[in-house]
């Protein structure tokens, strides 16, 4: 990620393997398939993790942009 | 779900079982049958989760947009 | 409830009895008299049940949308 | 309370005695006076009652709205 | 407090001693100097209040609107 | 700070010694230098305060408004 | 940071370390390299603390601004 704004940040991840952490403690890595100025986010091959342990494959998932606190490259 | 905008993500799941699941760790899986930007979402042929025990079957369930954290395909 | 919007699909139910459940727990069942976007509602014949119990008989009850979760035909 | 949209609902209570809950719990007893599109609320001649117990005599309680959850007629 | 409005209601006790009592359960009384329709709010001559128990006099101060749950003449 | 809308209260204080106290419970005194409609504030000089005892030197420190209760000429 | 605007202070500390600290707790230290009308933020060779304990290298971090209480230069 490279860039003046932040949503531009966030696309140079596009495609790209993401973590994205949730407000209730839950992790989901996968992904990044699309977001948008809510931080509403897609993941694709997505693994939730709980208190670190992988506990579920997703597949797909899509994440209520309110409900993260942070999104970072795997 | 394969789309550019999350919201495109989601509709590839209408008229599909779908898994939602809320801030206050309710589990929801039913046929997605209508969302609206505010991710306010309706599901058919509805089902609860507490605990991951199914407590209620509900029909049709129209969930506030803002209780949830995620969306996925079952 | 069956419509392409979630508001439709709410409006299926007008004048129908649903269950309305609330972020503190609080379930009110009645019927539907009226809503609006921000998901304020307003039902008729109104009950109030605290952990499963009935607590009180309302009449008409106005409920603020943003302390919504759910709402369900009866 | 007898219309098609929530507020209008609201407004045939005006003048009459209420019961306003906040998501804190804490109860209003008191006659509808004013409210707006956010659900600020005024009660006039108000009661605050804390667990079901009468804890003061308000005269007038101006209620931010998104700290309501119901508003009901006596 | 008399008027149709909620605002126009708060804007009678302008230059009146109120209080103010907040969602972390601290109380303001002072004199209503100003508000906004967000109800961030000026107290004049403020005294906080924890618990009942007056904790410190803060001459003036600016309150955060989404903070306030309710505000009532002294 | 004497005006009629709480900014203008606000910006009797600029450039003058400010208490911050935020829904966390943290308490941030220093210079008032800037605040927009959203009260979002930076202070200036700034010491952080948990439980009364204060625990760094910040120098400057931009405050996201909504976390904001309360700000007081020290 | 020195500006009669808050996003203009956070402007003066762009390309330079600061740290950010989440309502949840955690602290992220890293160059600051976007940030939005939001304070969505963005940071690079950022480090996490739990605690005051660095607990995660991250390179880049996307943190949604809702999430953050305050940003300071390190």
């Amino acid at each position: 990620m490279d860039a003046t704004r932040p949503l531009d940040a966030l696309n140079v991840s596009r495609n790209k393997r993401v973590i994205v952490e949730l407000k209730n403690g839950r992790r989901y890595v996968g992904n990044l398939k699309a977001f948008d100025i809510h931080i509403n986010t897609v993941l694709d091959d997505a693994e939730e993790y709980i208190d670190g342990e992988m506990k579920r494959k997703l597949g797909t998932v899509f994440i209520r942009g309110d409900t993260i606190t942070i999104i970072s490259p795997q």
